[in-house]
């Protein structure tokens, strides 16, 4: 039986329901509960459209929140990789790229095709969408952690050095938004909830 | 102390926190796990991207996903009514009114006016982006209800007359979907899992 493209795209959205069961590390504000992908790109996606102003550059809106929408899709295959990792590199593993492939792949090949480039995209970091897309991503955890006495820095022994280094692609997306993070940080460690 | 622009919106992000614990009635798609109202802004947004095409006219697609991301957000303080409740009307609400103005407005001045603007034509209907952003956000529970045989209809005792004409709006955005899910609707009495 040839799919109509209307029953692929509703075997698509059944399919990314999945998203809802893959747990990050972090946790929602105030709160003892794991944030799940899909939460996450919910919130994310509403913080584009909240802070696009602040954006360094002009950017696409529709294209950064389609991003957002999809950046962890690929997770429903190959799970979800905490950022402080030292074994495993999140960025863009094959088996990353087998599952979009796969999930993408259940749309209508433009879609899927579409999909798998803004995917790319997001993860290449070369564009002000990408760019300003990473931003949302990484200011939100700090936000999370900020909020729960360090969370997962002191949970998982994280130091000032390896938060800064990785917070600092803020200032890639939005020098204003990078200015509130960096004094946040600096704030944490006055606040003895990020060790030096 | 006079708060930024910047600082309104953080606190914005914190506050819709809250979204990620509002459980709806319905469930996760072959599950028993209620869904959330994060979750399920996440699911409808990206179904507007996929289904796009499918639309009776042409649509602001970013106008529609900003929609489909907050559309649920008044929810924070006045809860989340079911569909189906007999006692309590969903539609724009005096206390989710105060709901809009009081969430809303912790961003600076035109975005609060932005995104009341934009809620309150989802609920009045009468545009196009609006119209098609009800067709997704019928259509999603339709979708969890028939995996799970029958969901919140066999839950809550809802016949086929109740959905059917819940579910009939559907069209006002896409006649395809619509066609699609009257389908479904006419296969879920035949399957017994819907009573006539």
């Amino acid at each position: 039986m040839e799919f109509t493209d209307l029953q692929r795209q509703i075997e698509f959205i059944k399919e990314v329901d999945k998203l809802k069961y893959i747990l990050r590390k972090t946790r929602l504000f105030n709160s003892n509960r794991n944030e799940n992908d899909a939460e996450h790109s919910w919130h994310l996606a509403l913080m584009a459209i909240v802070l696009a102003d602040h954006a360094n550059f002009k950017i696409d809106l529709l294209k950064v929140v389609k991003m957002l929408l999809i950046h962890d899709i690929v997770e429903i295959d190959a799970g979800d990789t905490f950022i402080y990792d030292t074994e495993k590199n999140h960025e863009n593993t094959v088996q990353e790229r087998q599952a979009a492939q796969r999930i993408f792949g259940i749309l209508p090949e433009h879609q899927a095709a579409e999909l798998i480039a803004i995917w790319e995209e997001f993860e290449e970091q070369q564009t002000n969408e990408a760019k300003f897309a990473r931003t949302m991503d990484r200011l939100e955890p700090l936000l999370q952690n900020t909020s729960n006495q360090g969370g997962t820095w002191n949970e998982f022994g994280v130091n000032y050095d390896k938060v800064y280094s990785k917070k600092q692609v803020i200032k890639n997306g939005s020098d204003s938004i990078w200015k509130f993070a960096e004094q946040l940080i600096n704030e944490s460690v006055e606040k003895g909830i990020l060790k030096k």
